[in-house]
C-alpha cells in the first residue's frame, strides 16, 4: 500500500499549472487582445495558484469521501497433485497483477516449506485448511485478494474455506490421473504407488471432486493460456470494474 | 485499501474550480479594472478547466511516482498469562488506528479459537509461532503493520519471529507472577497449580525472559495509559513520520 508524498502533490501542482495557466492566458488574450497583460496575469496566477493547488491537494488527501474500499476475492485452485494448479495459478496471478489491485499468491508448497511438519492425514489437512482460511480472511480484512493453489482434496475443508472467506471462487483443475502421472518428472506418483508416501492424493488417499466449482478447467482439452483467459475474464466481469 | 472513484475526482475538480476561478477573476479585475469582463473570463475558464482538471486527475491516478510504499512494523507483546498483554495491545492498536496506516490486530486467543487443537507443548508452540510469523510476513508484504500479543515463552520462537518479519519490536510486558495470579478471575493459574492444565506458562512450563526487548513495560509500576504512551511514542519516532 502507498501514500501520496508531499513531493508528488507539489509536482502534480506544477504539471496542472502548465495546463491551467496556458488556458488562462488564452482566455485573457481573447477578451482583451493584449498579449503582454495576458502573460502578466498568467504569471501572477502561476505564483498564487501553485501554492493554492498544493494546499487543496493536501486537504483532499485527508478526506476519505469518494475513496472506494476495494472488494477482495479468493481464487481457490483445487485438483490432483501435478494437475497443473500451480502453473495456471501463477499465470493468472501475473495477469491479475496488471490490474494494480492488492494481491497475494498462496501456494501449498511455499507454506509447507515455511511451517514444518504440517502432515497429510485427513485431520492434518483439515486443520491446515483452517489456518489457510484464517490467513486469507486476515488478508481480505485488508482488501487483499488471493490466488491460492492447494490440492485440498476433501469437501469439508473446501467448505470450511468457503465459509471463512468472502467472494470465494473455486477453480477445479480437472486432469486425468494418467496425465498427472505422465507430467510427474520427480516420480512422486511412482513413490506413492510403491508405498513410500502415505496419504498421497489419487493413490492412497481420496480426491473428492468439487460439486460447486465456479470454474472447471479441463486441462486435457485446454491450454494454459486459454485457462488464464477464462479465469481472468471471470474476475474482470465480477470483481474488477 | 481504497481506490479513488471517478466521482471523487469530479467533486475535487469542482471544489478546486471555486478556489481557482475566484483567484482568476480577482487577477483579471486587478489588471483591466473591468469586473464584467473579469467575470466573463472566469466563467469560460470554469467550463474549460473543470474538464481539464478531471482529465489531469485521472491521468495522475495512473502514475505511481511520488507514492511511497508504507513501511510495516510488528509490535510483538510477550509476557506471562494475564500479565496485561492483551489489554495494553488493544489500547495501543486503538491509538495507532488514528494514524490511518494499514494495521491488523493478532491475538493468541483469537487464532486459537479459529484453528482447533494447536497445542501447548514446546514443539506445538514453536510450530504455532512459525505459522504466526508466516502470517505477519504475508501481511507485511502488503504494507500491513501488526499488533500481536502472544505469551511466546521461548527464546527460540521469538527469535524465529524476529528472523521472519521486519521491523520487529518486542514489548516485554513484565508483571510479577503474584500480580498475574491476583488478576486471574477465571482461576486459570489455580487450575494449572492443581494440575488440570499441562504446560501452563509460569506454573508447569518455563517463561524465558526476553534479553533484547525493544520496550519493557513494568506493569507493577506503570498504568495502561502510560504504557500506551511509551509504545506509541516509539512507533511515531521510528515508523510514522
Amino acid at each position: 500500500m502507498y501514500k501520496e508524498t508531499n513531493k508528488r502533490s507539489i509536482v502534480k501542482g506544477i504539471s496542472w499549472r502548465v495546463v491551467a495557466t496556458s488556458t488562462t492566458i488564452a482566455i485573457v488574450y481573447f477578451f482583451f487582445d493584449r498579449l503582454d497583460l495576458a502573460i502578466a496575469a498568467g504569471m501572477i496566477e502561476t505564483v498564487l495558484k501553485v501554492g493554492l493547488y498544493w494546499a487543496h491537494e493536501r486537504a483532499w488527501f485527508k478526506v476519505s469521501w469518494g475513496r472506494k474500499k476495494i472488494e477482495p476475492f479468493n481464487l481457490w485452485f483445487t485438483g490432483l497433485p501435478l494437475s497443473g494448479k500451480t502453473t495456471i495459478a501463477d499465470a493468472v496471478f501475473k495477469e491479475l497483477e496488471k490490474f494494480q489491485i492488492p494481491l497475494e499468491r498462496l501456494d501449498s508448497k511455499d507454506i509447507r516449506d515455511v511451517v514444518p511438519n504440517i502432515g497429510f492425514t485427513r485431520e492434518d489437512r483439515n486443520r491446515h485448511m483452517h489456518r489457510v482460511g484464517h490467513l486469507i480472511k486476515t488478508l481480505q480484512n485488508n482488501s487483499i485478494s488471493t490466488v491460492a493453489s492447494f490440492v485440498s482434496p476433501y469437501r469439508e475443508s473446501r467448505k470450511a474455506i468457503r465459509e471463512m472467506v468472502k467472494n470465494n471462487i473455486v477453480v477445479y483443475v480437472k486432469t486425468d490421473i494418467e496425465t498427472c502421472k505422465k507430467r510427474d518428472t520427480k516420480g512422486k506418483y511412482e513413490k506413492a504407488i510403491k508405498g513410500e508416501y502415505q496419504n498421497f492424493t489419487g493413490v492412497n488417499d481420496v480426491y473428492e471432486e468439487p460439486q460447486h466449482a465456479e470454474i472447471i478447467i479441463d486441462t486435457d482439452n485446454t491450454t494454459v493460456d486459454e485457462a488464464v483467459q477464462v479465469i481472468v475474464k471471470y474476475i474482470k466481469k465480477n470483481y474488477v470494474k
